[in-house]
């Protein structure tokens, strides 16, 4: 079947540009604090293939292009069709394209771009002192996707959408009542003077509410004259004017002026190229998060109706994770945690809906775990790694942070164990060279990753003083990792050699000396670390060095990572668990990002029944407050508005964070129990956990289609389509999966 | 004066895209064969200021823009103005654009963009573990020109145009007439298959002359129906239809399919995106380089007027270059060479301004020096130095050839030279040191430049065999040539410090470090070169080293680069002229471009008058043959249409090459005698010579205006308004030159 092809990672970058560019503050375009890569603007694509006998081809292309046949321009004239003849060809498309990704879509009977295709964004062609053209470009397998149409390029790529209306509407008076200040600091016509004032008004309006926490693109029905919208993922927020995180103007198409652009009888404002004009692509409002949304109508103004595109990535539910149990705390626990990510899963992992809608490698990493347990999107992964690394030069660490650079690099190895997709690690595994180059050449004399003046340190949010400046042990366990990681892709790339490897690929002596290179690394930092932060008297990973003095601070970040990453042994990670992960005298962690890990660590130590109380009282917690996704904070000591404000900020706190959603893997992974032993599942184990709860059942997805697992206090039935599984009950036993397997324990 | 801003170099990355792919080959475009970079999509201009009263800004944006006073951004609601209050404040607006360079322009009554600015592509912010904000990015002053009204943004820049009309034109059968083929071998609306076979034709049509190689947009009035056009240089090349170089297909606006794009009555027959379709920006025909045009009109069409629109760079004439002399030739020699240099003068130095129409660094460091001698246009030597370089990471070698790279190099130091202008050697200098980074990371294991299997080794075009693998003399000599410009511009860079460094500057401490480096480096590998290559027998330098061993080559290339560049003593000089340069066992250099250099080297020995001969044969030659403009290439033993051949094709030849004008520099710097001894012409000299001449005179353009000599046989007049100049005398008498200066020798 043809497909749309092009440059691996240019769609990824092009789109990302897009996706963080719409992140809004109050009206105003925010961009990422680091560089925005470009696409490569010219490509060429190739084939050699044999024909028996003369083709048409149909060419469809995303830029401007020339045909070579056999290494012969063709004069096209206009035509988007070319005859090949009968016999041995080869075809050389060059594309080129300055604002979009160049992609090509060729449709003969057996002629068809796809992923057998080679691009190349430079042939490096130089003729030898005989007159020889030379080409001597790195050549790789075009990237595609599921453009399968000539008429489904990719620069027309939109998620899905449906419309949603308002479950609620109050006749709202803002003149101080309902907690609103009756002034507005923005100004809709007057001059930029009047615009910083503070005008009083005596506005009122209505506040719709769409029922649950949701997304897209609000739409205004007849709108005559202007309103002003303001939205709020609470009632709080859509009615405080003066600090509701996103608002909006818009105006019928009676008053707009000769520079706006006309679409479905309504405008945006701003006209292109103006501050706080972020609309949509279409020309319509921007997209928003929003459960409220208050609109104020300008006097002499009307509209008939207003209703939502709920805006989406669609998924499959039937070949989705599940989880249902004896408590229905839990279950509601794991749907609301399911919801909170479809609406971050879009066209790449973000974070927070509402403010941060970046990506975020420490948050995607997150993502990407709960997703092998939900939807397994596993083209969205593969999306969000190649548009958080972006193209070389490396001149920031990944989100301008350490950690999430480290992230970065254990995301792929995650990526391979749960899919086995050895042919993106190929693609990707350049990019991590030139991103350890880049943590390599910023060492400090030990070899070890100390931040820099332009590093950020990230680690957590936390509300006790901690240092980030100096050698972190957090940060070189994940350093480790990441080198780690680089050995293990060279083998598996070592180990798995195409048949064909086009011109410029890496060789496998090339793979086999990078393995040897970054074990050795990753040896020597590990003794170094070790020897360096390991108490053997407190039986713990001290946090920091600084200046060359041991910090004499204890946090449970470096000490759980070592258990999770596999470097503490056996009896390291039993006393880290009693010296640092259960002593009270250790700063508690706050957030539900880390809360994560801190999980998982008591879940691999066997406490699935103290976490499933936390998981009840923390998660639980929220939804007690009228959560209908899960926040990227929740402080339980916390009253009423309080739980909505973060950063300084009244509604500063996202109420839809990915990260919030980590029941959905903890419940997969360590309840169900289901993990890949062998990358893509060739081989994996069910160890079923059930906590205190009387009976569980569920369904964890894989490449070859979902585990089921059901459980209950004597019982356990695993069911799955494909790979070597094995079960571990509560008794020890091991018993190979084979079709519908049933074990009483 | 406000004018429009961007960060350094996206403007010439940009505009080399849209240039360099304007180049057809028979209908087809022809992208470059190395890497075509992009912009730095979203930009951040920031700029700190103090105002005595508030002040309205107008705001003028390509791209997408948010803008933050005192790091608060604002809401601005499709307004493109603002106002700032009084006192103390900074401006960032952060700038977002995917197709073209993103760009501003802010005018108020005292804040204006301008190059005080700072620009940046990434601001790095950082958030401490306090919650403090860093930002960490490079900063450096934003780049501009000359766009100085908001409605005249760098997106809309093009060269001026005017009307040019044909100043005959004859009535051709092409039926085997004419030395025409009967045939074409494209088809106009047939199928694919029928594009490919050989259509036989009795087709008729007009041949138009232009009186002299021209440059621009073919125009044709009242078209109705279709008419095929083939350009030519030659009038043999236009009525070529098989063979011409270039060729278009145009339609009247009834035959138009409803995909093509309508303007001014007439359009391409191709639509955006289609092969073959290579139209200007404005959707007409593409521009071209001809004399002559061939139209033929299909049956049932015809056309009212056909006209052109000369498109070139303007220049002043009165602030321009000059040479007149008592023979007759050499002044239209000069006058044939500044037409030359004035048509492949555009938006960048171009090299053949008819086939080949990218930049290339060999071919732009001559023009340069031309320029220099002419029209002085620094803007376009500026660009052309950026776009050829284009953004990090460095994948090849400049055009993807070695000898390229290190011309780049030097040519900067020439710009410095001529010009005196720091502020360009800072902007450019980091992307010096990352080039020879690259070089330096590929020298072989003696620390020599040597090809590896994807560098072009180009050295020249010649006709006898010469190596070029293995470690080329030539390549070492250009290359200890860039680590002395490196050195050079540091020292440079390190004596010319900021008063105010942006954040992220390059110390001073640093570039005295890189001065020190280079410095060695250029030490230790002159030394090696000198030990290896100059042949203390032979008294010249040999060609090249292959495997270990010495090739008992010698050609001139070496020999003349070590005396042009200064690495030969007096005596070696000395010894190479006679042993090489005017040794007739060595082979002749048959390009004008290595001719150059060659008699540069001559004149450097003092031998004008040999060289005036040179001049009146070689370019007295072209002329003779009806040249308008300088060619490519010249042989004076070929006859007839000989002449337009070259690369195996009948019209591959350019007639119109910029390394063909070199005349132009020979004059004026070596009869004229006027060279910079400081940068910038803060000193020089005027070393007259004659030759066989009984008078010449002329001036030379310089940052302070021109110098004028005139020469009889017995006076030498000098006059100029600026710079501390020496006048040296034919009798060795050394002038200080003050105001208008006569010297009777």
């Amino acid at each position: 079947m043809a497909t749309w092809i092009w440059y691996p990672g240019d769609f990824e970058v092009w789109l990302g540009n897009r996706f963080n560019n719409r992140r809004t503050e109050r009206g105003a375009m925010f961009p990422p604090f680091w560089k925005q890569d470009s696409h490569w603007v010219t490509v060429e694509f190739s084939k050699a293939f044999t024909l028996e006998e003369a083709e048409d081809i149909a060419i469809g292309c995303e830029g401007r292009y020339n045909l070579m046949l056999d290494g012969k321009l063709q004069f096209l004239a206009g035509r988007n069709t070319f005859t090949i003849p009968a016999g041995e060809h080869k075809l050389n498309l060059k594309v080129w394209n300055q604002t979009s990704p160049p992609a090509l879509f060729i449709d003969g009977k057996t002629v068809k771009t796809d992923s057998t295709w080679l691009a190349t964004y430079e042939d490096k062609i130089w003729i030898d002192e005989n007159g020889v053209a030379h080409g001597s470009g790195i050549y790789v397998p075009a990237a595609s996707w599921n453009f399968d149409k000539m008429e489904t390029p990719p620069s027309n790529y939109q998620l899905e959408r449906k419309v949603q209306r308002p479950v609620g509407c109050d006749e709202i008076a803002t003149n101080g009542t309902e907690g609103v200040t009756g002034c507005d600091k923005f100004a809709t016509n007057g001059s930029a003077r009047e615009a910083r004032s503070t005008v009083a008004t005596n506005g009122t309006g209505r506040l719709y509410d769409f029922g649950k926490e949701t997304f897209g693109y609000l739409r205004v029905k007849g709108l005559k004259g202007r309103i002003r919208i303001y939205y709020g993922e609470s009632r709080e927020e859509a009615l405080d004017k003066e600090h509701c995180e996103t608002l909006d103007v818009m105006a019928g198409c009676d008053k707009v002026a000769t520079n706006g652009t006309k679409r479905n009888g309504t405008v945006r404002e701003a006209p292109n190229g103006t501050a706080g004009e972020v609309t949509n692509d279409d020309g319509q409002l921007g997209s928003k998060a929003f459960r409220y949304v208050y609109i104020e109508t300008e006097e002499g103004s009307r509209y008939d109706e207003v209703y939502m595109e709920y805006e989406y990535a669609p998924f499959d539910v039937d070949k989705s994770g599940s989880f249902c149990c004896s408590d229905g705390l839990l279950n509601q626990i794991w749907e609301v945690g399911a919801y909170t990510m479809d609406l971050t899963t879009r066209e790449f992992f973000m974070d927070g809906i509402k403010r941060d809608r970046w990506t975020w490698s420490g948050d995607a990493i997150q993502s990407y775990l709960m997703n092998y347990y939900l939807r397994f999107d596993t083209e969205c992964v593969k999306r969000t790694i190649r548009q958080l690394r972006g193209k070389d030069p490396v001149t920031a660490h990944v989100n301008t942070i350490m950690d999430y650079t480290f992230y970065w690099f254990k995301s792929v190895l995650d990526y391979y164990l749960y899919t086995g997709d050895i042919d993106f690690v190929r693609e990707i595994y350049p990019k991590m060279q030139t991103l350890m180059d880049y943590v390599l050449g910023r060492t400090n004399d030990d070899g070890m990753a100390e931040g820099q003046a332009d590093d950020w340190i990230f680690v957590d949010w936390v509300d006790f003083p901690m240092h980030k400046r100096g050698v972190l042990c957090f940060e070189q366990i994940l350093f480790c990792k990441a080198l780690e990681t680089m050995q293990r892709c060279a083998e598996e790339l070592r180990s798995h050699p195409l048949e064909q490897a086009p011109q410029g690929s890496i060789t496998d002596e090339a793979y086999a000396a990078d393995a040897e290179r970054y074990r050795e690394l990753a040896e020597q930092l590990w003794i170094k670390v070790k020897n360096l932060f390991w108490d053997k008297e407190k039986k713990t990973f001290m946090h920091a060095v600084e200046d060359g003095k041991m910090n004499e601070q204890v946090t449970k970040f470096p000490n759980m990572f070592a258990m999770i990453y596999g470097f503490a042994s056996e009896e390291e990670q039993r006393q880290i668990m009693e010296r640092v992960m259960l002593n009270p005298q250790v700063d508690a962690i706050t957030t539900p990002y880390m809360r994560f890990y801190e999980l998982e660590a008591l879940c691999r130590m066997g406490r699935q029944q103290e976490v499933l109380k936390e998981i009840r009282d923390y998660w639980g917690g929220m939804l007690a407050e009228g959560a209908t996704t899960f926040w990227e904070k929740y402080n339980p000591g916390e009253k009423g508005t309080e739980h909505l404000a973060m950063y300084g900020r009244p509604y500063g706190k996202s109420l839809c964070h990915a990260w919030g959603a980590s029941p959905v893997y903890l419940l997969g992974r360590y309840y169900l129990g289901v993990s890949p032993l062998a990358p893509g599942y060739a081989e994996y184990e069910v160890r079923p956990v059930l906590g205190d709860l009387q009976w569980m059942e569920g369904a964890v997805p894989t490449p070859f289609g979902l585990i089921h697992v059901k459980m209950t206090t004597d019982t356990i039935t695993v069911e799955a389509d494909g790979g070597k599984g094995i079960l571990i009950a509560p008794d020890g036993q091991r018993i190979d999966i084979q079709g519908k397997t049933t074990y009483h324990y």
